[in-house]
């Protein structure tokens, strides 16, 4: 399929920032960008769809979520950590089952696809029904089911997880068309023994995959760590090898700046996961420090549960303005950075290097936001609209690998009723009402 | 015109919170509610109205808004305050035009109408305009027209301010059955000098007005007032008689404990504007300290220019998130302090003690929310989801004084299309192009 859309507005990726063809053609050839210009093209494209007055630009990039966490969106609001996870959380979790994790799953696509992530990086488990549904509604996502163990003494509970990583690998990894990566991933420091991270790194290793950690999220288990081993999680991972790989780590709140200089030396991925660091109190991630490092930043909303959305124009927003005024200084986070955390840094992190910037030869994940909106108006400065004043609901159009899912309102993949009836049905199983 | 919305869900104003009957009825007689409850009401309506799947809440209140400012949107992002201000700001300001101020203006309601906005508070020159277009769109306003002089010699523009503000609240006040109500404003203490302050308190006590001022927005502003008088810049206006008259004051990012103090014994509202304190780079208000206080906390956008946008949701969202992470404290501004500044809290601070809460008796001034969305599902806990989850997009109807302005993405009371016309002529002329 071959589809041309013209008149659009186009925003291109640049070395430093971004630059906008107005009025211009986007031709798409199966799952790949064939054109970009702002001459008619002269090939012929089997569909042609005027999108004036729409500004096409890359699909966003959610890199660390734990989508089926939708269902416990709103549940515990205000109370403490500890609270907030024994008392609410693992109680509903106890109770998941595949069947709900693909409901769950499901309605965390519906918010995701139409607000605009077009691939995101989850962390949870029973997590093959997360890789179902994506590969059902045709967005890409990296899966990875993480190893953890609470209990030194357990190794049976340790077996069970990492057989399930091993299956969810060799199932999915590279299905529908490369749309479903599996990654590896280690829970956490605080939730995880050295032999187990050390085997479970060597497995990494072997089969190739990135690995998706937490990190300093709270300065509890930082502190935590550096009284039981004498260092920070950050070197404690890197001194078992976790860092040899395509690692990245979600929050990172807490990270000394000789931390920071760890994850820029190996190249170790940073994810910014600002709404869900504030809700829950645990702080703010020193971007500023890590963006100077060269650390590759990346941005995502955590689970619902803890942010409350998967709407990663919201999370844009936030992150261009928190720092700002933590740092009394509205020059620091510009929104530049922001897009590019959101786009071309997250396909980096990804291991997706033909996705996250609109060119030539890159898939065609695309969504277009409809600029005819009165707070999308007078467009000053582009990217500043897209940071500053876009909302997730502003997104007309998601793409991916040239197929729209979303159009208008409209889910093209996804049997929205059926999606919220499940969803209803999950929610009366797991919560009871 | 009798109005009757049934089997909606009706979130119920409380003493220290909300409640919610579900599948309930309001009624509208003209202006004003007159029934409420889960039993379908024995009088008879013009019209009924199902709105199954909507909740039924009270209009959002912006305490602190310079409308026309939305002209500006993302003019000077991510520069300093300095530059920001005199390189970006005022030379487009001083080409501002009571036309142009009409057709920002408008361009303004479209934003805060379709996200909820039933009543707001703006500080802003030429805001005649303002009123009639508020006049016209059919919402509320307390519109003010700030007394300041930056050259303390020059007594021609400060006399020119004044008989401004005297011919506004003569023309307007009371205006459109009370929709509107005229202000009195002094700027701030770093842009006005100590004998204005008192004339126009005088003038204010006469008129019966609110005054609206800025207060410790920055701390190089506080400081500097320190600095000058040996005081803060609340001490300075409390002894100008300002806190004699009922006074709210925008910002307030530096207040010391005393100065939380003196507002809470003056019966001072403070309006909290979160985005803009972030985006300049301001700093964190001491909400948690002023509510402590019992000081009367209300929310506010500010103008565009510094948000960059007018949606109180977002604006909701952002206060019930930034002081947890600031204060490493998940449990502080609850969602129910939240969604009280955004309502009842900013009644009182407008005057207008017949709105911000849903009650038989009280104006109609009325929003739906369409809670069919995916991101609003589950509903483990409404204010919560109100304030963690919700979008201004997801705002159904919008309801001032029982008259629909808003309804299912189409406006009643605004031509769309002619306003979005006249915003871009208006923009063309003030930022060439």
């Amino acid at each position: 399929m071959k589809i041309l859309f013209e008149h659009a507005d186009i925003l291109l990726t640049e070395e430093n920032g971004f630059s906008e063809l107005k009025n211009a053609y986007l031709g798409i050839n199966n799952k790949t960008i064939d054109y970009i210009g702002t001459e008619k093209p002269t090939a012929r494209y089997d569909e042609v769809r005027d999108y004036s007055g729409k500004l096409l630009m890359p699909g966003l990039i959610n890199t660390h979520c734990h989508a089926a966490m939708v269902m416990l969106r709103g549940l515990g609001s205000d109370l403490t950590l500890q609270e907030w996870l024994f008392d609410k959380m693992m109680p509903v979790e106890d109770r998941f089952t595949k069947e709900t994790i693909y409901a769950a799953s499901e309605l965390a696509l519906l918010e995701m696809i139409s607000t605009g992530t077009t691939s995101f990086s989850d962390m949870y488990f029973l997590n093959e029904a997360t890789a179902l549904a994506c590969i059902e509604a045709g967005i890409k996502a990296n899966i990875s089911r993480p190893i953890q163990s609470f209990d030194p003494a357990d190794k049976y509970e340790t077996l069970i997880r990492k057989l399930e990583a091993d299956k969810l690998f060799a199932e999915f990894n590279g299905a529908a068309d490369g749309r479903i990566l599996i990654d590896d991933s280690i829970h956490a420091e605080y939730t995880c023994r050295e032999d187990l991270v050390k085997a479970h790194c060597l497995t990494a290793k072997e089969r190739g995959t990135r690995m998706h950690i937490h990190l300093s999220e709270t300065k509890m288990e930082h502190d935590a760590c550096i009284q039981k081993f004498g260092k920070t999680p950050a070197r404690w991972f890197a001194d078992l090898g976790t860092f040899d790989l395509p690692a990245f780590a979600a929050h990172c709140v807490w990270v000394s700046d000789e931390d920071i200089a760890l994850l820029a030396e190996k190249g170790v991925s940073a994810v910014h996961n600002p709404s869900s660091n504030l809700k829950l109190g645990s702080g703010f991630a020193p971007i500023i420090k890590m963006l100077k490092a060269g650390v590759n930043v990346t941005l995502g909303t955590d689970g619902a549960a803890s942010n409350n959305n998967l709407n990663m124009f919201e999370e844009m927003h936030i992150a261009s303005i928190i720092h700002k005024g933590f740092m009394m200084d509205p020059t620091v986070v510009k929104c530049n950075d922001t897009l590019r955390m959101a786009t071309i840094n997250g396909a980096k992190l990804q291991g997706r290097p033909d996705t996250g910037a609109l060119k030539v030869g890159n898939c065609a994940d695309i969504i277009a936001i409809d600029m005819d909106k009165p707070h999308l108006f007078p467009n000053n400065d582009t990217v500043s609209l897209l940071c500053y004043s876009a909302q997730g609901s502003d997104v007309y159009m998601t793409m991916v690998n040239g197929k729209i899912l979303y159009e208008n309102g409209e889910y093209l993949t996804i049997d929205r009723e059926k999606a919220m009836f499940d969803a209803k049905k999950a929610a009366k199983e797991l919560l009871g009402k």
